[in-house]
């Protein structure tokens, strides 16, 4: 199987992974995870929720938490205008998806709406700013995790999901078939290998996001500090290198509730039409490089709390 | 003076800075600066020119080297799509610049032309293309340039070259002003601080080209190695920070004809357009962090062969 | 159990780990191992036998590899002067050890003996010498192993080595106990954690050798190198840091043949004596920090040429 | 001139540099320098006195900082045992040196007493001990500065100097010539490049003391946040490579009073008697690699309180 690399021009512009919505039990874990260990950032906080963002980041958050049973809420993307916005809803409402118009804190206009998997989706052109933090090297901390880059969802709507996303404008960057049936797609706008990747299990059912720290050693670094709080438990996979698809250097921590996220410290770009989408047949790679993904890791997922599956 | 942030979107889609095409005296001591120390590979070469590109580059060439007398040729840059080209010609017919196409050997259909700073450009819409050697650890040495990113051009029309490419979808990240008047502009397509940059110099001219590399490590180790070859006269400032547009890690080296090449090991994403462009006032800011830049790196440049100055 | 640190001042003055002869199926794949992926260099060569340096080592050789059925030869260590080979002679003698004085390749005057373990040992006061690459950046490759840093031996004899090799002026940094008795001793000369281990198996046998690398990221790095080159089951564990005896971060490989070779970028000092030996228990540490050590880590070693045990 | 290498063997045991006492003229602002920056941990403090450590140190102090007029008081060295202590107060008083027993806070019994160039010097053979903080990842910030390696100082006595401290067993591992005269000479005695450097200049005067720390990104991550406090000013020299003796990567920083300190992650081992001493011709080698080394690095000294120059 070769897929074809279609290049779509729809209406509007969609530019990238935003940000992730998520429930977690104990904020205050959640906090010493993200924060300490991570090295992101309080953008704001009040009883409920905790907003947060990368050191490199100007938008007001890349993760939202919200006390509550551990759950995603949903997966935020970007468009580029208000404009686009518009022609957006349009186009999923032109689709039969549910759309809604919402207010959420420190964004601007929110739209929420559903893919052809089921994923629970939100979509703003606007957030309110705070400084980037790239270069203050005293807010340098834990991994110093960056910006959020993608998401992984599982769901057995792989190809649906190819469809539907290459109308919205997405390039296939890689994707990975097996006896002839299309196992994961990794799709992107902004430019590097992936803003959101499907992979075929039972679902919508949330992977993983990631964030971009700087360089390998701090992958290395908090993995000590996880050990040196006994929390190395929570360090599922890696440090290593993916020699599947992205082919970046990684590493897998669960947070306090299990929600998985990974770090990695390089991505290569992606942009231009000519380069044809690179295909793996499972299995035969290597996924860990020189270490063997855990079986947790392949099989753990987190529900979304509006589709509870 | 605050610059305004209009968000155009003019018909075509310029997507990047794509490559650089330059003249050298001597093939073999351009091949062993750019390939042994920075770590570029030979993708095609005969007896005049040397082809090269960065071990993350799918593209055949970022870096076209050509025999001849020391000057650059040209800057290219990259459309997504063959239709985006005609709609590129148009304009800049419209604009009053004279334009051709030309058969150029690897790439394909080619448009020449020239900006209002005078600049010789060069915009394609695809390349053939060659092994990414990103996850190819053998094939990593020297600094292990990954791929380009960048130019900068010395011009005294600052403001009608962000004017000229804002029309063309450009977006300013960062500028420089001076008393009143605007020094520097950082512009940008592919969501990172800057494809192209203008500052106010007496030119055109070329002040560097930059490629990222994978981690400051290799920053210091290239370093090492031009030492090791006493040519220790070629490392002309850095490594450090910019605490000034980019905000990144650098170091800046000049090829065996004088041409400057930027090594950087990271940048912000910059995305969204509630962002404000960030206005330095110079002077008072720290170009080099902790030191001074040398007055060559101020005041050397390198003239356009076409133009001559 | 809390062991005492006596202060021997031996006549003599052993100084250090120096190096290893061990027998090798194919010399050819040893140095692709050695020498392409570690970074050793070789000093010289003839058709049976290879002698390689670290980086740093100005001594002629820290490895010599002879062509032969795989097994382990000797470990050498060194006296400061031949006066302290002479009275070393006269103490192995006093303490019923056999002693032969040899001709050795590149080696001063060179004493064959046995420890209480059994170990094929071999000392001397001086080598031929080699330039050191240590700066020689245009020489660093693979993961730039810069020099022999300590061995493990196992042998049910751990009591016994630790009171003999205490004798000779070795002193204990680090130990194991289970239960009441004796795992592992962690003995050292030249001020950081370990010249020599011993480690409560069946033996004597060989658990691996031990070369400093410059940093981090050169672990990462050359499991990649194993990765690309489809050798990466010889990636036996790591890169990850022991949270037990030595705290270093390590990478342990395994060479064609099986010889164990540990990369570890960092040690700390240990010179004065009031700093008491470190004890730690079994289980309840974690020897891998956020990963657990494989089966063929704890239970592969090599035999001694010599013992054939 | 080629020095001779004599193996000496003195009854006592002098083993390395331990600390260096020195007199501030603002405890916080030293405090921020040393710890914040540095990333040295105070082990104790009182209203008058700051007792620091690196990460690496068991010892309780490496630097001890004095309110008081800025200057030097004391280079502190370690003797292996209290025999030891003994045996060299007898040797120092038949050379002719003033020796003086004194009660220091939180070290063994201290002998003071003056070398040749008239350097106040403290010995001791125990310090109390504190944990080595070493592998707690979260005691990790600033530089990670982990242990004192050694001093420089400047005096006419170099050749007086290096005779002298042969004389109690230190090696010479690298000196500098010029047009016949003795200018360095580096001294060691724990087995790496040196413990003492004297340099020929007006003296006795202190140049620097230097600390080791992981690997070279500190040495970038600590410049960074010397400018993120505008304190840029105190960045003196670095980052490079001394290709030059000790052959480091290295950072020479000025603490709020001037006094300097060096930053390094790497030395090379020298142990063996066989390995000459590495002679360097002056001028012409490269002290800084690829950058020039400001006149106030080789300018600037600080007198000892107690001899006032």
């Amino acid at each position: 199987m070769q897929l074809p690399t279609p290049v779509y021009k729809p209406a509007f512009n969609i530019t990238r992974a935003s940000h992730l919505v998520s429930r977690v039990s104990d904020l205050e874990a959640s906090r010493a995870f993200y924060c300490e260990l991570l090295g992101l950032v309080v953008s704001d906080e009040d009883s409920s929720t905790l907003w947060l963002r990368g050191l490199e980041e100007a938008c007001h958050h890349s993760l939202v938490l919200k006390k509550g049973e551990p759950a995603v809420e949903r997966i935020g993307l970007r468009v580029l205008t208000e404009e686009d916005l518009d022609l957006l809803e349009a186009h999923f409402r032109a689709a039969g998806f549910p759309t809604a118009w919402v207010e959420i804190p420190h964004q601007g206009r929110t739209l929420h709406t559903t893919d052809p998997a089921g994923t629970p989706l939100e979509f703003c052109a606007t957030m309110e700013t705070r400084p980037r933090l790239f270069a203050q090297a005293d807010a340098y901390h834990g991994a110093c995790a960056l910006r959020l880059d993608h998401f992984q969802i599982v769901t057995p709507k792989v190809r649906e999901s190819l469809d539907f996303y290459n109308g919205m404008g997405f390039r296939l960057s890689e994707y990975v078939t097996k006896d002839g049936s299309l196992e994961m797609v990794f799709l992107q706008r902004k430019g590097n290998p992936h803003d959101i990747v499907f992979a075929n299990r039972e679902g919508p059912r949330l992977h993983h996001c990631a964030y971009q720290v700087p360089e390998t050693h701090h992958l290395m670094h908090v993995c000590d500090l996880f050990v040196c709080r006994d929390q190395e438990g929570q360090v599922e996979f890696g440090p290593a290198r993916h020699f599947s698809p992205g082919l970046a250097r990684f590493l897998y921590l669960r947070d306090p509730d299990g929600h998985r996220v990974e770090l990695f410290p390089s991505h290569y770009h992606t942009i231009d039409i000519e380069e044809e989408p690179v295909r793996w047949e499972a299995p035969g790679f290597k996924a860990g490089g020189w270490i063997v993904p855990p079986d947790r890791w392949w099989n753990d997922t987190m529900a979304f709390a509006e589709t509870g599956r």
